[in-house]
């Protein structure tokens, strides 16, 4: 089953000025981002190939910008924050609206949550503390879309965009959304999915 | 249950001359180590007060140091390698023999990785790919060591002090030290434990 983690980064810089020395205050919580991408392709030894993660910034000074990272083609990317926040100022040097490769496996694009959400061709939960438990829950669908929240949260109009998403609840606790992707890993792995 | 995480980091550097800004490298996998912090203690709002993490540096150039960490102590703490990576600079900047708090939360020692598993005084799991299956497991004590080898395993030596550890197994995947946290952690807040 194909894995589609989509990250809506409500503060994120939108430009590649940010400091690589302070992702979580000049970059606008980049380290989040940056936790994600690894807790969405790495393993202990190789990277998840049947996994994607899109993420779209919110934050100053030319918002929206999205990121797409295809597992199948990732290049260059140590498991640390700081090697993949350098890799996200990269793909921000030249952001045009079509979406394009800046270094393999990371593409950038100027669209926006609603734009990913509209594209989704396929099942998409949302992951949410007063969802249904992940472990009852069945994939039949080749292809399923996981909409996370980041420290703020989703706003009104963001979970508008999600009426039709089925809401599935991964720990009684409420996580941080690079742990929030570590579960839902763990529980399709154990499905074999 | 209190949860203490045990971690041997191989290659960590023993003194407070690593970079920050090269924690994989020069550091000697810090990187691994300061997001086995964040794993051990961060839930979204707040750090984990029931959850210890003892990790023991076996790297140039004096080894062993071991760091302790005390969630129900913890401060000044933010969730990002690097800021956490400060923290256990400070901490290697005045090593003793006997155990001392370097800022709050975090105690500083030179013992060694055999110290800390002879030191474990209740039920010690040694998470292993070849393991029974965490979901199967009772946990009846009130406090569970978890002990995790880093990027290179431990070695024979180290197994023969696990000799009476239950091996248990998280994931039918081999994952990173600080992924394998979440998921025990996952697994005891679904029962509740």
């Amino acid at each position: 089953m194909k894995k589609i983690f989509i990250l809506k980064a409500s503060k994120a810089k939108t430009s590649k000025d940010f400091l690589l020395n302070d992702m979580p205050g000049d970059g606008g919580r980049m380290d989040i981002v940056a936790r994600c991408v690894n807790s969405s392709f790495f393993l202990s030894h190789g990277l998840r190939n049947d996994t994607e993660f899109i993420v779209t910034f919110e934050g100053e000074p030319n918002p929206p910008v999205t990121l797409r990272f295809k597992g199948d083609r990732l290049k260059y990317m140590g498991p640390d924050e700081r090697c993949i926040g350098g890799l996200i100022k990269k793909a921000l040097e030249n952001v045009t609206e079509e979406e394009k490769e800046s270094t393999p496996g990371i593409f950038v694009s100027k669209k926006g949550f609603s734009d990913i959400l509209k594209e989704a061709d396929s099942d998409i939960v949302y992951l949410h503390e007063d969802g249904e438990d992940i472990q009852t829950q069945t994939f039949s669908s080749d292809k399923v879309y996981f909409v996370l929240g980041d420290h703020l949260g989703l706003s009104e109009e963001d979970e508008s965009l999600l009426e039709n998403a089925k809401r599935i609840s991964i720990s009684p606790m409420v996580l941080h959304a690079d742990h929030c992707i570590i579960i839902v890993h763990n529980v399709l792995d154990r499905k074999n999915l």
